[in-house]
């Protein structure tokens, strides 16, 4: 088994398995919490569904506060939270600013010094973490995976769905950061990851990826009306609905919920039609 | 309008009220946040279920991780979730252990120095807050009101039910301290609060009150034989169980959860069943 558990807490006859184990991406330890539902065994595997935390956060928030366990398990959906960031250095700033460095590596590879050894979120989302889960959980499906994501996770989920086709079956987002390269959020995380070349950027944002998209996209996206974050022009999903009208995607459905903010109470008010969301295109409905 | 409202958070088609005001009954201010379904209104007003929180909470706890709005918003049911003790004062030892003083009422009215100025959570629960909040807000219903807590609050739910025949229509407790004057936790308060007369502190005791209950009791309670607090004898739910059978009283349904702890995983997983067990009583199901 690749990963300590480090606590088993039961809920809603499943389990979260709080789990550590070390990285060869990021070269440190990484935690995460995986929800395995009650019906979940090595002959009745489970689908899984990811979730990108945002910035700040750690797994501990969306288990804690993001109720989507209580959704996935009756229908027998696992869950997965990765982390937000490696954790355990101590890199010059990287400790200095909520918007980067810990708990905000934006889930890029990132290509500038000091960041490329650590700062490697992308190659660990994609090839390490689920080779490792799948190896060490028979009670895992790994044909069936879908992604989402909030805020910096949702930014998370909508790029790694775009540049990885076929890995994940759908994705959803609330309050993406749906175009990163034009907001104060993504230009900072960017230019500080990944250096200068805005052509570069481009391979890093949502509202760019899409636009090669081929074929439908199964995706859904929520954002509130009262977010903070929405009104400053951090999110920016009208640009998103854009890029998708303009190359005549079909699939994508972009709700605006009245009145609702960035928190774990939107997040959570949301998460069955999520949740459902992913377990149509995984099968399990 | 008695109370200041803080903050107003949407979730679930209703709001969370972040709410505030002085308490004539502490002499302190006193937080609480109050859950109105998108339902209530002055012409339809809502019953209300007041949730009682255990040790180290505010409301804060349970309004982001309890997840009883989840379930309360489709009934059209109202939530009530008050501080666990005063707050703002800074008498002698009542911020230097997480059993006793500040977090720590144990929802009675102290008769002990320096205690009993405003540790009078038992007056202030069951005459001025429902007082001050039916002629606040004309949404809740003052004819219908039901009873729950966790822990702590489940003692206090259950004495303030068997107190006062009559004010709730139901009761219901996750873990509750089901036999105070027996356990550590118990002593160690109603020493505190109540003093040295243990006929006093059978006034406050949850297996000591029921003996007296006449007619069936509308009462569920879980308990998880995980949790460690029970493993250590600090509910002793079997005491409650005892008396209620020796009284030939009905309606009492206590469940042992296999595994589950002391921790708001527990109380979310059983939410709904506690949710129900109120919106039955209170003429919504």
């Amino acid at each position: 088994m690749a990963f300590t558990t480090n606590a088993t807490i039961s809920a809603f006859g499943g389990r979260f398995l709080k789990l550590t184990h070390q990285s060869a991406s990021t070269s440190t330890p990484m935690n995460l919490t995986l929800f395995l539902p009650g019906a979940a065994s090595a002959t009745t595997p489970a689908p899984l569904l990811v979730y990108l935390s945002g910035l700040t956060c750690s797994p501990d928030n969306v288990t804690e506060k993001g109720f989507l366990h209580a959704h996935a398990a009756p229908l027998g959906l696992a869950l997965l939270f990765p982390d937000t960031s490696p954790r355990g250095t101590d890199l010059p700033g990287e400790h200095d600013a909520w918007d980067f460095g810990s708990a905000a590596s934006f889930y890029v590879d990132a290509r500038t010094d000091p960041w490329r050894r650590h700062y490697r979120m992308e190659t660990y989302l994609t090839q390490e973490l689920p080779r490792l889960l799948f190896e060490s959980f028979a009670e895992l499906d790994r044909g069936r995976v879908s992604i989402s994501g909030h805020s910096m996770g949702g930014h998370g989920a909508l790029t790694l769905f775009l540049k990885k086709p076929g890995m994940y079956r759908s994705v959803s987002a609330w309050a993406p950061i749906a175009n990163p390269s034009r907001c104060p959020w993504g230009e900072k995380a960017f230019g500080g990851y990944l250096g200068d070349d805005r052509e570069e950027w481009k391979r890093h944002d949502a509202t760019e990826l899409v636009k090669g998209w081929k074929g439908p996209l199964n995706c859904l996206v929520d954002v509130g009306t009262g977010d903070n974050f929405y009104k400053q022009g951090q999110l920016l999903p009208e640009s998103f609905e854009k890029a998708v009208e303009e190359a005549g995607i079909e699939g994508v459905n972009v709700r605006y919920q009245e009145g609702y903010d960035h928190s774990y109470f939107f997040i959570s008010t949301f998460g069955e039609d999520h949740v459902r969301h992913a377990a149509k295109a995984l099968g399990l409905l």
